[in-house]
C-alpha cells in the first residue's frame, strides 16, 4: 500500500506461521517476510530485526534499512501520514513514537491495595504505535538489553533511551490508533471499517432517458449522505471511467435498467469487479434494480427474474460480491 | 434499579437541565434530584454533594448519607456488584475506587516534546469510576481544597488523600467500565446493549398440536445460540407465566399461529407488552409468524394480511415495539 516501505517483516507465533503465509498468498501481499515470534513482545521484535542483520534468521539476508518502523497488529487503522511522521522524526532524533492523551487518570497502588499517589494527567501520555527508529540504534539497544528487559519490558522507546541514550521524539497520533483489546473493540473496529466502506456509491445506468432520469433522482436524494458517482455506460465495452471508480475504492454499486434480462448487466459488472480485485479485501455490494414499465406487467415473469438473481447472488457471494435484486413494476 | 441507594443526584450543565428533567419524567425514574453543574468536573461534584449539606442548593434538604458514590455518565455499564464493592470498601477505608489495568504504557514527555521517562506498566493502574466515600470525608476534602484543585484537578481519590489523609482502597472493576470517549466507543456501547437484548427469546404458540410442533423445532434449532422460552398459551387470559417472562427482561418474541387472523394475537401481545413497561427503555422485537397450511392457499389473501401487519407495525413502532410479519404458505 505504501511504496516507500521496502520490506515488511511479520512476526508470528510458531503455530500461526502457516495461516499467516496462506493469508499473504491469498491477498497477494508483496515485500513480506514471515518470522517466528518469541515468548514475549520484546523477543518477537528482536527476532524481526535480526532478519536484517543475521544470516541464520532468513534464507536471504534482506538489505539493512536506515529506518525501521515497529507496529502492532492490534492497531489495524494506521494511516500513511502517521507512518511518515514517525519516520521523519526518527531520522532526526534516532527514535520516535505515536502518543495519545490519557483517557483516565493513572494511579500508583501501594502493596496493601490502597492508593499510593495519582499522576497529574496533563503531564503524561499513553505511548502507542507505530514507533520508528534508526535501525542501528534499536538493534544496538536489543543487543545490549538484559534478559529481564526481554522478558518483562514492553516499551521499545524505553530500550532506546536506556541503552542508546536516545530520547525519542513524541508524535501526536489519531484516535484510530487505539489498541483492539476487548470484545467491544472488535465491534468498534467493525464500525470503522463499515464507515469507510460506505463513503461512496456508484449509480450505473444505460443511456436511455427514462432510466437515466431515475438515476438522476437517486443521485439527488443520496448526495447529502454519501458521495455519489452517477454514470451512464454500456457495460459491454470496458469503460475507463468505471475502471477509475474501481481503483478509487468504491464498494457500492446500484445498477438500474429496464431491459428484459437485467441479470446480464449485473453479471457483467460482477465479472469486471472480480477482475479488478476490488472484492478481494472487502465485500462489494451490488444492487440490481430492474424497472418494469411495460404495458402488460406479468407478476410471474418478475418472480422468475428475482429467482434468477437469487441464484446468481448465491454464486458470487463466494467471490465476496453481495448481489441484491430489486424489481419495480410500475403502471 | 438498586434498592439500597436512597437518593440519586444528577449534576447537569445549566442548558441541559430541562432535557434531563423530561428524561427522568419520561422513564419514570424515582429518587432523583437534578442539580446545576459547575464549569469543571470538581465544581460539579461539589455542587452535587452540597445538596446533602447546604439548604440553599435544594428545595428540601436531603438526609445526609453515610456513604456517597460518585459516578460518570460516560460509563453507562455499571453493575450492582462493583457499586456494592466500592461502598463496602469505603465504609472500611473512608474511600474506594474502581481501577483497571493499563492498556498502553504511560510516558512522561519533556518540554521539548521528547520522551523523558516511561512508567513500568505493571506498577500503575487506570483510575476509573464508580468511587465511594464516607460522606464526611469527601465533603470535608471539597471544602478544604483550593481553587486550583477545583479548576484543574480531575481525581476525587487524590482530594481525599491530600486533604483528609485517606488512602482509598482500590477495587478491580470489569472491562465494561471504560469511558465512552470517541465515536467508536458509541458503536462499542451499542454492541454491548444489543448483546444484552439478544440473550433471550420467547416463542409463543397456541395449544394446537401442529403449531406447537413448529415451536418445538424452532426452540431446538435456536437453543444453542440463545436462551429460549417456549410456551403455549391462550393470550386472551392474562397468563402469569408470560408476565414472569416480561419481568425477566425478555425483549424478543416469536408468535406462531395458524389462525386466519394472526394479527389479533399480535395486537394482544403488543398491548400486554405496552402495559408491562418492557418497551419503555429498549425496543421489543415481535415476529408474527402465520402458518397457512389450508387446502386452497390464496396468494392475494396472504398479501392482504401482510399489508395489515405492515400497517399495525407502523403504529406500534411509536411505542418502541418492532413488529415483523412472516407468512408461510405450505401445501
Amino acid at each position: 500500500r505504501i511504496s516507500w516501505i521496502s520490506d515488511i517483516i511479520v512476526v508470528v507465533s510458531p503455530e500461526n506461521i502457516e495461516t499467516m503465509k496462506s493469508i499473504i498468498e491469498k491477498y497477494g501481499h508483496k515485500r513480506v517476510t514471515v518470522v517466528k515470534g518469541g515468548i514475549t513482545r520484546h523477543r518477537s521484535i528482536f527476532n524481526g530485526l535480526k532478519v536484517f542483520a543475521e544470516n541464520e534468521f532468513s534464507n536471504h539476508l534482506l538489505q539493512k534499512p536506515e529506518v525501521v518502523i515497529i507496529h502492532d497488529a492490534v492497531r489495524p487503522f494506521v494511516e500513511e501520514d502517521i507512518l511518515s511522521k514517525v519516520v521523519i522524526a526518527a531520522k532526526e532524533h534516532g527514535a520516535a513514537g505515536a502518543i495519545r492523551p490519557l483517557v483516565s487518570t493513572v494511579i500508583a497502588s501501594a502493596a496493601d491495595g490502597c492508593l499510593d499517589h495519582s499522576l497529574e494527567r496533563a503531564r503524561y501520555r499513553a505511548s502507542e504505535m507505530p514507533q520508528a527508529f534508526l535501525f542501528d540504534i534499536i538493534y544496538e539497544a536489543y543487543q545490549q538489553c538484559t534478559d529481564y528487559d526481554l522478558d518483562y519490558g514492553t516499551e521499545c522507546l524505553h530500550l532506546a533511551l536506556k541503552y542508546c541514550k536516545t530520547n525519542a521524539k513524541l508524535v501526536e497520533g489519531t484516535a484510530d490508533l487505539w489498541k483492539v483489546t476487548y470484545k467491544r473493540d472488535l465491534y468498534a473496529a467493525e464500525s470503522i471499517i463499515k464507515d469507510n466502506l460506505s463513503q461512496q456509491v456508484c449509480v450505473i445506468t444505460d443511456v436511455k432517458e427514462a432510466v437515466a432520469q431515475v438515476a438522476f433522482l437517486l443521485h439527488d436524494s443520496l448526495k447529502s449522505q454519501i458521495k455519489v458517482e452517477a454514470i451512464s455506460v454500456s457495460l459491454s465495452n470496458n469503460d475507463s471511467h468505471l475502471q477509475n471508480i474501481f481503483s478509487g475504492q468504491c464498494y457500492n454499486f446500484v445498477c438500474i435498467n429496464d431491459k428484459k434480462y437485467a441479470i446480464q448487466e449485473t453479471q457483467q459488472l460482477a465479472d469486471m469487479l472480480e477482475k479488478s480485485n476490488v472484492p478481494l479485501l472487502y465485500p462489494v455490494v451490488l444492487i440490481s434494480v430492474h424497472l418494469d414499465v411495460s404495458e402488460n406487467i406479468s407478476f410471474s415473469i418478475g418472480m422468475e427474474e428475482l429467482a434468477r438473481i437469487k441464484k446468481f447472488a448465491r454464486e458470487v457471494k463466494k467471490k465476496n460480491i453481495l448481489v441484491y435484486g430489486l424489481l419495480i413494476q410500475y403502471k
